[in-house]
């Protein structure tokens, strides 16, 4: 044997365990304009997707207000418990905007002006009367924290361990995930198949649990409709294996038309 | 004095007290499709505003994945974290419709059929093929559980102790929720009002703490918006109390005139 095989064997063992490995997010959005139901949160979607690319699961959300210990305790939790972890919302100038003072806290890290921040705001605002001090708020961040571009509207999100704060306004969000695209380490992305099917999930329950188990590596989730007084389902089949993700989607679609239902490919 | 007169004081100041005590709620979202951005979830903003009508304020969201150990750690530190608990999802017929398990397991209460769902899915299915094994599923509560009515599809939502089960489908929540109104505990609801300007955040921050603290009782959350090329935002003060609300609203109002601009009542 030569001398690098045992090598290249142990290398390519390697790389198939971290391609499997699971890596995993929470998002934590702050604002009380959700908790009030006054702002429908569209965060929550556009990150959940923009991450399964990256290869990385989002698998909790929490929304808290804008309290210092609500956030504190959040961030505790989530920042430990997942690989990442990405806060939106309360980052502007104004007095509820807190989200950095308790972040910092709850890492038990001073708040610093952070001088590259300050002179992407003194830049931006040179024709708007400078930065003032309700803009410098926006400069502010934990001791040791980098920052996410924002091309936008000037103020940066920033970074600090495993922590990503960015904006609350949905597309100043997208575009500090823009800057983040393809920076941080993840494993494979989940792909997904959709049959929907004018099937009461009643009908069909057994069959899918049935299903599920035939194929490992895949999920199968039931999401009923009742719409225009009809009743059916979307089956939403969930892999991180294209081939095998195939090979359920046409055993399930076998099966529904075995029960005596049409199978729509994509959902209804 | 009358012998009546004490009590009544006492009586009136207990009342008072009652009236000021706020009460909480969290919403447990549970549901991969909300996680995957398949799905953008439209419970929590109908329950908020629900429980603010009912006295209660929606404190803080979780959304967790269909798994045992998610929502049973997010059942446990919820339900003892808030005077109620809703949950929304995973109680319908099909394999991965675990939030009964999972709620009962996280109780230590074992699971059975209760008698009067049971009824009801049996009349409820009389006509269309009778109650099978898969239907069955949607009389499994936690032992000790109370049924909340659902006219819509039969299979009913679940009240143990402070938690609140609600179907996942938003319409079919909606009246799960109807039949709760009225029932629940509560103090007084939170009123608000909404003024807008073309004002950048960053030019009024130092006058909205300003007037925040000019008014206790009141809140002012700041909600920015960038439309069309132009910037502005939406202030929102919130109050149990009408006559501080008013002040307050009228205060801001002057206040952002005096800055220069021009409040639009009600928002833009």
């Amino acid at each position: 044997m030569l001398p690098g095989a045992a090598l290249r064997v142990r290398t390519s063992k390697l790389w198939g365990a971290m391609a499997d490995r699971i890596w995993t997010a929470a998002l934590l959005v702050i604002g009380d304009e959700i908790l009030s139901g006054r702002t429908q949160d569209k965060n929550v979607g556009q990150i959940a997707l923009w991450l399964n690319i990256q290869g990385i699961r989002l698998k909790e959300v929490r929304v808290v207000a804008d309290e210092m210990a609500a956030i504190g305790d959040a961030v505790t939790a989530l920042r430990a418990g997942y690989d990442y972890l990405f806060t939106t919302g309360g980052i502007g100038p104004t007095h509820d905007d807190i989200t950095v003072d308790a972040i910092a806290a709850a890492l038990g890290l001073p708040v610093v002006v952070d001088d590259r921040a300050r002179a992407i705001l003194e830049a931006h605002y040179a024709a708007r009367g400078g930065v003032t001090e309700a803009r410098l708020r926006m400069a502010r961040v934990p001791e040791g924290a980098s920052l996410i571009e924002n091309p936008m509207s000037g103020a940066p999100g920033i970074k600090i361990g495993n922590i990503h704060v960015l904006a609350g306004v949905p597309h100043i969000a997208a575009m500090m995930l823009e800057s983040l695209t393809g920076k941080l380490e993840g494993g494979q992305p989940v792909v997904s198949a959709t049959i929907g099917a004018h099937a009461p999930e009643s009908e069909v329950a057994d069959m899918l649990a049935a299903t599920e188990r035939a194929h490992e590596g895949c999920q199968i989730g039931s999401y009923p409709f009742f719409r225009d007084g009809s009743v059916g389902a979307n089956f939403v089949i969930r892999s991180t294996d294209e081939a095998r993700l195939a090979a359920c989607e046409e055993d399930l679609a076998r099966r529904l038309i075995a029960l005596g239902y049409d199978p729509v490919a994509g959902g209804i």
